[in-house]
């Protein structure tokens, strides 16, 4: 048999931020970097085609200096049509690595170009469904064009991939519960414990924002919105699930800003007036406490009951969501046909730069894998 | 764009027993119908090439007499050379579910002839390293051929796509760490609980056994030589593990049939004389309790200290394999550099027909997709 070496696909990274710096860390690193061949990086403001004219390798510490010195402005257009021009048939790949609305916008019109997308960016399939479907059209097994977003639930953990296997080998879906929010999961692993704690609700709150482990304005966790746009990718991957027209907002999801609260028209007057809430938060969790209960935020799509949404949900102590669970950590259960009398459950770190890379770059090696097979 | 369909990718079954049968019914249903053509299946004995000469279809249900009446002696040369010859370049797929131990160390000539293989028969990648080392020179990215065995470890739980995805992206493995026979996740479950449990070892075996949770001869389950033979596969990915000459047999494996039983010559007198041990396991069992821990068997992967074990361990009450293990499920945790504060966890049924059976389509799946995503 002649030798055999799998070709490097040609990859253009739009997004620098956390994420973005992670993968690209991973993409010049071996054994990647014989896989891929970066082309092109990009911020938000500027983008820098590779190789550098001087020869000089990109490496995780000298990019943003390069980038700033000899970037020209971004601008989509020459990226996808430079990603197109650098590839065989199907062969580029967009990696967007932004929070931004408007990108998403236009996937539909990047894969029809044959451009395969991977990104972290949850923005695209938890919008409307008119998008989603847009996108739907556009990739396999209706073309060949590949989309793959793992990290957009639970970062580097096998959710969507092992949802994907689930469904393809003929099972049936029954239930989805889990906690998908690292913040949430931290907040209520802290306040309700399963030998009781005494803690306050704001207080958690508060070391969890002095930590870094909140957004910068903490009610964008406790509105659950990231929950519900989570629920929305999940949810579409599964024929027999309803319909979510309007995506995350369609999703009934309960907030944890409390009623009293929700006229603070500052996230200082917010954390100031958090206390408010204690008694509420205190009641759910001693009411628990006497069922031998835990309270924990979770995202449920239940298809026995046609129902998708995020709420407080109370779990008995040796529940897999109580004292196995533990820090950050999201947890996901998958109750089905075959697994049926117990979940197959997959628990982790479901945030963090390093295992968010991690999921794109492992999609980046699926369509690597897919579009190298054949000599 | 033109319009796009995946064409079918040929397939041939060897084993028809418990998993055989399930993968059969699973690739005779729809969506898998349409992703594959099935050219051949064969039990020990006999073969039937597909499509029957009569049109009429195979079904999860006529195939037995349909085989027994029509098929001819099982020649494998010939199984290949109708795989080969049904299938474009690199197309064909050879689905070995027996227990055989021959099949596998044919698989380097069959890997050979470029034709793609998925297993959940453990021989072949548990047995000798010159084997493993055959193997793996015949497959990707080595060549263009493809080796599937997800089911091998874990039935239907991602267990080496999850491995194979921290190492692709460059994640440095510390530790694997599972319980990963069923039967002995059932026995010890029950003897060994968070609250305390006066059963004895020797009742726990007989009722497992009687419900048919071990194999015929108990002793098969409890000498740990099928969890060495997963750990031997789950080392074999990691670049930096310790060479296992002779696969499981290089594995130190701590044996539950205690050494004052090691003389019984029959499974009969064997399981008549198991309460001999029982004063063996309950002194265990006290001690971990005075500690707060509970005790499981184990299989464990530390790179740290370039050891791989199958033993008896003592965890937690609070640990993810203390009170959160239920039934006979499997669960396996992944410390790694990313995941270094927590574990990355994968819990759930690890044996059975149905589950094992999803790990097989899965693979297939994962080879449909690599050899017709481009049009």
């Amino acid at each position: 048999m002649a030798s055999f070496t799998p070709r490097p696909v040609p990859v253009a990274l739009i997004g620098l931020g956390g994420v973005g710096k992670a993968v690209l860390t991973q993409l010049l690193s071996p054994p990647l970097n014989a896989r891929f061949n970066l082309i092109l990086i990009a911020n938000s403001r500027l983008s820098l085609s590779l190789p550098l004219p001087t020869g000089a390798p990109l490496t995780p510490t000298n990019y943003l200096p390069i980038l700033e010195q000899h970037g020209n402005p971004l601008d989509i257009a020459s990226v996808l049509s430079l990603l197109k021009d650098s590839s065989e048939a199907n062969g580029g790949i967009f990696i967007d690595s932004t929070g931004s609305e408007l990108i998403p916008s236009i996937y539909p019109q990047i894969l029809g170009m044959g451009i395969n997308i991977v990104t972290p960016n949850k923005k695209a399939t938890s919008s409307s469904n008119e998008l989603w479907q847009d996108i739907k059209s556009k990739i396999y097994p209706n073309t060949s064009t590949l989309y793959y977003g793992e990290s957009t639930v639970g970062a580097g953990l096998p959710i969507l991939s092992t949802l994907k296997d689930l469904i393809e080998t003929g099972d049936e879906i029954e239930k989805i519960e889990g906690v998908f929010s690292g913040t949430l999961s931290y907040i209520f692993n802290e306040f309700s414990t399963s030998q009781g704690s005494n803690v306050k609700f704001s207080d958690v709150v508060k070391v969890a924002k002095d930590n870094g482990y909140t957004e910068p304005d903490p009610r964008d966790d406790l509105s659950g919105t990231d929950v519900a746009r989570k629920l929305t990718i999940l949810s579409r991957l599964i024929p027999t699930s309803p319909i979510l027209e309007e995506g995350y907002a369609s999703v009934p999801t309960e907030s944890l800003v409390p009623d009293i609260l929700s006229n603070a028209s500052t996230k200082e007057e917010y954390l100031e007036r958090l206390a408010e809430g204690d008694d509420y938060f205190n009641k759910l969790r001693s009411d628990a406490l006497k069922e031998n209960k835990v309270i924990r935020y979770v995202g449920v799509i239940d298809l026995k009951n046609n129902k998708v949404e995020c709420k407080l949900g109370k779990y008995p102590t040796d529940h897999a969501f109580a004292t196995a669970l533990k820090g950050s950590d999201n947890i996901i259960s998958f109750t089905t046909k075959r697994y049926s009398a117990r979940p197959l459950i997959i628990q982790g770190s479901g945030a963090g730069a390093d295992v968010t890379a991690m999921g794109v770059t492992s999609d980046l090696i699926k369509i690597h894998e897919r579009l190298t097979t054949r000599a």
